[in-house]
């Protein structure tokens, strides 16, 4: 139980954004050299990052960094995508040797990018940009049996916590972008959505990497038998990962609940980060205050989550590729709604009205 | 007619964007490591700089440069803007130094930020960042008669497209962003859109920085009145920007012209830079191959005009500033899509499939 205590004690930590900075924010847009409201969502997540940092006009979040979060799934052997387990650990070595779409966008961002290794199956060969933090080979199909247990839940969630807590405490990072790697693992980002929404598998469910009809009806099947199964409780949120989770979805929940402890911003990226994002919340109803929708992914439940979270996604480009790619993309928009606040002459300055 | 003569011979120096090179970009996004489409409108960015610049992968357009068009409006008597007229002057000294919305946008976008004068009422003092192309001192009011002669258009017209071809020739800017200043411009844009695309002024009118009903309802009269007063042909796109447009509208013509004909990106902005880019079309058929949609701003007639030029929006902010602002936020979605055709690896390259 250790181990659930700390997670327990991360979510404490969590406290909602400072009211005041944001309301300071909201007055300091009416002084600046526009017409009130004309910068439309640009002023409304200005008025966020001044709540985030308790500060008017708040840092300009300059040294972003994604960590994507990988992990293997079990239920991959009901056949809910047509890509092999191997492509996971394929692609971990791509993020590592920066071939990938989330390389070639953290570039445009200038965001550093780190993978956790937090559940690939089989071993990776060590590489600077990539931290082992393997919790285990992969998680149980959860169709038949729980994914993983309560302990392995708050391991891979801690996991999470700490890259999250030494890239801040490094100095180097100011804002995290949520990034996932899993074959397979919208399976389980649909199941914990569903759990955690009420919504049914059909309403959350989408069609992933690309699937066809057959598979896609197979997959809601396998999503509502696991729900039967399992009848997870979103009151208990570790209860509800370990039964239908992935451990990147648990490491991303921790993610989520650091990012919100240090009081910095975090942008989510598609549906597994928007599964997260709801055990985080779960976890710690402050949360959400810290988090930004990056995008609205194609994936149904990423809409779903984000709903259910408060969060108007940023960007709506129907990507649906995961990484941290779509929350990549907004990450320039933040840095011009901090600008905007920090930055701008008032009406006053300049000599008008 | 020299000068409609040199409109004319840059509207011709206009070609199609290279379809084979956007076919070798749509071959080349099935070979990177991710799913077919899974990068969306990413992915048809991509294709679309492919076209532009004749190759595969494109060129990561880094030195992007705004070029604010500032002008003032003889209708601004009618009432059309709470604003006096004074602010369009004021605002450009803003622009100049470095303290409003556009040039906090432009810092993140990395996007250097220059301003045209081509007529602003009354004289501005000279500033490093400013071009003074003044064509004259404000449009005459064009609901009463034109808002400038054609030659007078045909002038501000090449002013917009001298800046560009200047800026793209020094070889330090690679992608183009429109702006606009001008108190009371959003009458002339609505005029043209409404000349251009055929739908009533009730369609296309906006309340531009915000007006009330009573404004508003004055506008769409106003803008009516000017319509039937001059009746636009759209055969005729410089005797329509001489009817009822706005010098600034006429620059920025000129700058999507110019950007089309040396074969570089042009990022619309808002509801100005949309009429604009109908006048460039009416000139130049194949002028909005080489544009993008920066953004769908909040002002009706910027949608119609998109439409009509069958340009989909990267970004909906829910802006209605101007300046450049919305199509600044764009740019690294741009820079994003070059660089997954340019830097990610192939299948192939990491042994999948």
């Amino acid at each position: 139980m250790a181990i659930e205590e700390r997670v327990r004690e991360l979510a404490g930590e969590v406290e909602a954004a400072d009211a005041a900075a944001a309301e300071k924010a909201r007055a300091r847009h009416l002084e600046l050299t526009k017409p009130p409201g004309s910068l439309g969502r640009l002023e409304e997540a200005g008025v966020r990052l001044s709540g985030i940092s308790g500060a008017c006009p708040p840092p300009v979040p300059e040294r972003p960094a994604v960590v994507i979060c990988a992990g293997d799934h079990g239920v991959l052997a009901r056949g809910v995508s047509p890509w092999p387990q191997e492509v996971t650990a394929l692609m971990v070595r791509n993020f590592c040797e920066e071939g990938a779409a989330a390389n070639a966008l953290a570039r445009t961002a200038g965001a550093r990018v780190s993978v956790l290794d937090v559940g690939v199956a089989g071993e990776l060969p060590g590489h600077p940009r990539l931290r082992g933090a393997k919790v285990r080979s992969g998680t149980d199909d959860l169709s038949a049996r729980p994914a993983m247990t309560r302990e392995e839940a708050s391991r891979a969630v801690m996991a999470g916590a700490g890259i999250a807590e030494e890239l801040v405490e490094s100095g180097e990072v100011d804002l995290l972008v949520t990034g996932d790697m899993g074959i397979g693992n919208t399976t389980p980002a649909a199941c914990l959505i569903s759990a955690f929404t009420g919504r049914p598998p059909s309403e959350v469910t989408g069609r992933g990497t690309g699937i066809d009809d057959e598979t896609y009806e197979l997959k809601v099947r396998v999503i509502e038998e696991a729900l039967r199964l399992h009848e997870p409780d979103p009151e208990d949120p570790l209860g509800v990962l370990a039964a239908v989770g992935g451990l990147e979805h648990a490491a991303l929940a921790g993610l989520v609940l650091m990012g919100a402890a240090c009081r910095v911003p975090v942008v989510l990226d598609g549906v597994s980060s928007g599964a997260a994002a709801l055990v985080a919340r779960a976890l710690a109803p402050d949360a959400p205050d810290y988090a930004f929708a990056g995008h609205l992914s194609a994936e149904p439940g990423a809409a779903a989550a984000l709903e259910e979270l408060g969060l108007e996604p940023l960007l709506d480009l129907r990507m649906r590729l995961g990484e941290g790619t779509g929350a990549l993309l907004a990450v320039p928009v933040l840095q011009s709604a901090a600008r905007v606040l920090g930055e701008m002459a008032t009406f006053e300055d300049v000599g008008i009205g």
